[in-house]
């Protein structure tokens, strides 16, 4: 082998020596798209930094959502003989691992097999925490009544069920309540339009929880229309903790979806210390920022 | 070789026929860093596309700008005998080409060597065009007086440089010019800040070009605070066209980043039918919206 190597002139290098040890310290992030959240791309960078601290090279790859492409694309990857894949969802959800990955080493980032024994690592946040946090976020300031979701909490969306779980539950250890839902798209347009309808039809919140930040966007230029102020009138509190979060007057507490975190814990499960497959639920921590108050009248 | 690679029973893969051909059907995209600006997220997709279009897999690797970083990543690329090179920066800015990838195919992508000459493709946004579209879309509404600039244009930043100098140009044709410069940084605290404190000291602006989309809600927010309305009063242009363009209310005009396109020109350049290496300069289109009406009194 070296003297065919020797006639063949190359270098010595790491693809000869995978040859012999098959492996080549490269992992694959097999993702369904990585731009439709411009904040995803901090799961990536988490990614690409535990990789580097183990002596590993990232590949990347976008399947967006088609079984086809990433049937391929994973091919393509086995013929470069990646050592391990990160699987992962830009929007967390419930996912069938590819039958190509079966009996390799692969991890799931952002997403989550169905069935009570884990085949693979799973890394995810913590959703249903989150939703208790955004509670107890206005529970601590003395809200009790007249607190409205903002964002229609589709059953078939995983962060939506869980956060509305949560925030739930966190209430009724409190013997409160929601006290109504302003149904609407997770986007500010919509967002916008919807809690502008529901002032213009008497809605009395105290409190809005809204399930995103672009939602939270939307119900501040409503209610500074309608006159209202955030948080004197009405207190606000979000989740994702996107930039934006911070940048809006008065700054917005939101509970903040650890993007780069999943990314460097997962990879850390796929090339670190061995252990039983399990899903991880990552912490998501609570920005607190000025738009929760005390309610009005208090 | 094929009886050693039959010993050692490993199936006959691209690696192995790499070991033959020297080609891994792979790149590597090295930037910066990918997380500073989400928006940068996008270049990454576009050089992904292109080069899955080509038939090739993408490494990506950070330097967070540190030569000791950039060096060692180089030569991890270089063992696993990639083909080709991205060499990106989250900001357009003048680089050097690390020696390491001297000779090799290289493109760069948002960023340009100094020299007459370049010695490698070169894919940047046309940063002074943009800034003569952004004056255009004031002078096409009557504007001719009153209009300001507002973020510090750094002379050592390239963004604020071209911009300045084709929104100087464009001014220039019609006779008109700009009536001052609000100092502050590319954020929207800052931007708020510093409008604020104009506006209280009398700022008669009825225009406001923002050197990002950034300052540009941070100039709402002040505009509004002071009673000022938009487009009523003030007008506002602004550069980037982020997702937060389309969010405000009125929404804004702004002169888009390529984003996607830059990353996918890259690696078309890279993987596509030979060239003399050049510049090129893509178009930011304009992304006309709300915020941009008449000059008041008009």
């Amino acid at each position: 082998m070296l003297r065919a190597a020797q006639e063949l002139d190359y270098r010595p290098n790491l693809m000869a020596r995978s040859l012999r040890t098959k492996v080549t310290r490269t992992i694959a992030l097999v993702s369904d798209t990585l731009a439709s959240d411009p904040y995803a791309g901090r799961a990536i960078q988490g990614s690409l930094a535990a990789a580097v601290a183990h002596g590993h090279l990232l590949f990347i790859g976008e399947t967006e959502g088609n079984p086809v492409i990433e049937e391929k694309l994973i091919s393509d990857f086995l013929d470069r003989q990646v050592d391990a894949f990160v699987y992962a969802s830009m929007f967390t959800r419930y996912v069938r691992v590819p039958k190509q990955l079966k009996g390799r080493p692969v991890v799931l980032l952002n997403c989550l097999t169905r069935g009570a024994r884990p085949a693979h690592h799973q890394v995810v946040p913590d959703e249903s925490a989150a939703g208790s946090a955004a509670a107890d976020a206005l529970l601590g300031a003395g809200h009790r009544h007249h607190i409205h979701l903002v964002g229609t909490p589709a059953p078939n969306v995983f962060a939506a069920r869980e956060r509305l779980s949560g925030i739930r539950a966190a209430l009724a250890e409190e013997g409160a309540k929601l006290a109504g839902v302003v149904e609407c798209d997770w986007w500010p347009d919509s967002a916008y339009d919807a809690v502008s309808r529901a002032l213009d039809d008497g809605l009395a919140a105290s409190a809005l929880i809204c399930l995103n930040d672009r939602i939270a966007l939307g119900a501040y230029q409503a209610l500074r229309d309608a006159g209202r102020s955030v948080p004197g009138d009405v207190s606000v509190v979000s989740f994702d903790d996107s930039e934006l979060a911070a940048w809006l007057r008065p700054q917005l507490t939101s509970i903040a979806l650890p993007h780069y975190e999943l990314g460097w814990q997962a990879v850390e499960k796929l090339l670190g210390p061995p252990s039983d497959p399990a899903v991880t639920r990552l912490p998501m921590p609570v920005r607190a920022r000025a738009s929760v108050g005390r309610p009005p009248g208090e």
